[in-house]
């Protein structure tokens, strides 16, 4: 098959070296030499064509981007170093050549602006649509992690950028047929929102940079990355380290432009921040005498973060203080990956 | 879905820990510390349904038993020791509970018997068939393993085991409207035959213990596993190891079984142990004053091997000795997974 041929061009084309890879592509396995003590963390996703995206609303360049930067988030969320990647494509029969090229010239557009060598991967045929898995590796120093557990009652809960960016830019991608339309909807919404929102579905952002900050600087006591939407992940958070939470709605970091879509739309801006998916954002804890740090540190490096709730006792649950004071159990409404 | 709830706790049951793994599943990533110097070894299988496999000639347990058989066989061939796997599935609609277990335990029993580790995963919807991407990691002492490229003119080429017992049993399995059934076959085959075969296809073993001793005791200069077939992956140890090679047929070492099955279809049992893949033996380079050392061990150990054929210089090609002393090229018959 030809496409295959291409896939194994471009994989050689675009496999890197580094002084520890001793071997990459071309064996039977990829070789890495760990010289020093380390921690290692893995991570691996796979991406289904009309589950997790269409080329509808995506080209493939920009579903390979997101692909690698679903990935890149993990890492990031750990506070770690993304090193090295494995790329496994299922090609349906209609994905041409030229598709093919767009799909890895994305995942590696993501890839290398983190330094992040592709060292292995497999090809498959696929009888309906394509399929991507990817394996990202990545490094700290041993010890040095950001994990999901480990958040204490009373600490801060902060987000990193703005939320619900993501699924309003789905929705506009997605047309007026979409599900996220309401009948209220009025006002249109101007271009620049538009292009705003569209961008950060289509060229998410993994927050590499500060993970490693607050992970090099013990700065927190637990962190994920917003992939299934604050209100499934923060559970995840909760789950992990047996405690409750509460979210002040008020506080959650709502750009312009989604507050924009929200009112174009009918639609409330914190449902969709609460609901949405596939922000990339990192949701972290830290305790409350590091705040002044914090927000200074995030300054100096020009990294946004938002003070968004409080670590409760676990019977608390999972909360959310509303804009007129009332207190809700937040709804499970996870962004599901399962049309 | 009600499947993804069950994969998730199958999941947990059936990860384990050790000393080394600081977090397993339930994290944005899994973490492994190293605390030594070591190599580590990638590998990655994407298997897809209706390709590599299907539900008609194996049960979901065969299927996943078979899908971790690939990569512990990849790991095999580096000489390493398998110790982490992420496994992630994209599951059709059809697919019960029931096979989803049989799966999970099919994937599990292979896997553990090597002290591999489950360490991490995804799940997605498939709208059509089933696909599984399995990441392997195994270590080796830094500086040794087994690679594809490093075999030289005049070492020995050898093989484990037997050759075309897994091409004979899927024929077995695929029933008389198999292809390669031919018009000229003639005796039935005798059912101990029939199931030493099929058991070989449905239940490989990759020569895990095999690869380790070859490179712990510094005895190979290149291998590689047989997972495409002998025409196919013997190209692969030449073409990076830049040296031709010479194969002598009547060495080949067949089963008796497939003698007889190959004899019962009208078939030349050297070109199923040429063209068939998924045997999951090792192939593997020595120098000729290795020989007896290699005999002599391999004996201790009870591991079988046999000595195949010769390296050759590059401009040489890669050719067979017939039975009959005359020499051909080895026709490009690999195993291809694209039906």
């Amino acid at each position: 098959m030809e496409e295959f041929a291409l896939i194994r061009a471009l994989t050689r084309r675009f496999a890197g070296t580094t002084p520890h890879l001793v071997r990459g592509i071309g064996d039977d396995a990829a070789v890495i030499s760990a010289a020093t003590p380390m921690w290692w963390h893995v991570t691996t996703d796979l991406l289904t064509e009309g589950v997790h995206f269409d080329f509808k609303s995506a080209s493939p360049e920009s579903v390979g981007y997101r692909a690698a930067m679903a990935n890149l988030s993990d890492i990031a969320a750990m506070g770690a170093v993304p090193r090295y990647v494995l790329i496994s494509l299922a090609v349906p029969k209609g994905f041409t050549r030229k598709n093919i090229f767009g799909l890895y010239t994305g995942l590696l557009k993501a890839c290398r602006p983190h330094g992040v060598t592709l060292i292995g991967g497999d090809t498959s045929a696929s009888h309906t649509g394509l399929f991507i898995n990817i394996t990202l590796l990545g490094t700290t120093t041993s010890g040095q992690a950001l994990l999901r557990r480990g958040a204490k009652i009373g600490d801060h809960i902060y987000v990193t950028g703005t939320l619900g960016d993501s699924l309003a830019g789905l929705q506009l991608l997605m047309g007026p047929e979409s599900k996220g339309r309401s009948r209220r909807a009025t006002s249109p919404l101007r271009t620049v929102y538009r292009r705003v929102l569209t961008q950060r579905h289509l060229r998410p952002t993994a927050r590499v940079k500060e993970g490693q900050w607050l992970n090099h600087k013990g700065l927190a006591t637990s962190a994920i990355d917003l992939s299934d939407g604050l209100s499934g992940d923060l559970r995840h958070i909760c789950r992990e380290s047996r405690v409750g939470a509460e979210i002040d709605l008020s506080k959650l970091p709502i750009s312009i432009a989604c507050r924009a879509y929200a009112e174009s739309r009918g639609l409330l801006p914190t449902q969709l921040a609460l609901t949405g998916g596939e922000d990339y954002e990192l949701l972290f804890t830290a305790p409350p005498e590091k705040q002044s740090d914090l927000f200074k540190q995030a300054k100096t490096h020009r990294f946004h973060i938002t003070h968004i709730g409080t670590i409760r006792p676990r019977r608390f649950g999972v909360r959310m203080k509303d804009t007129d004071g009332t207190s809700h159990p937040i709804p499970i409404t996870s962004y599901e990956h399962f049309r």
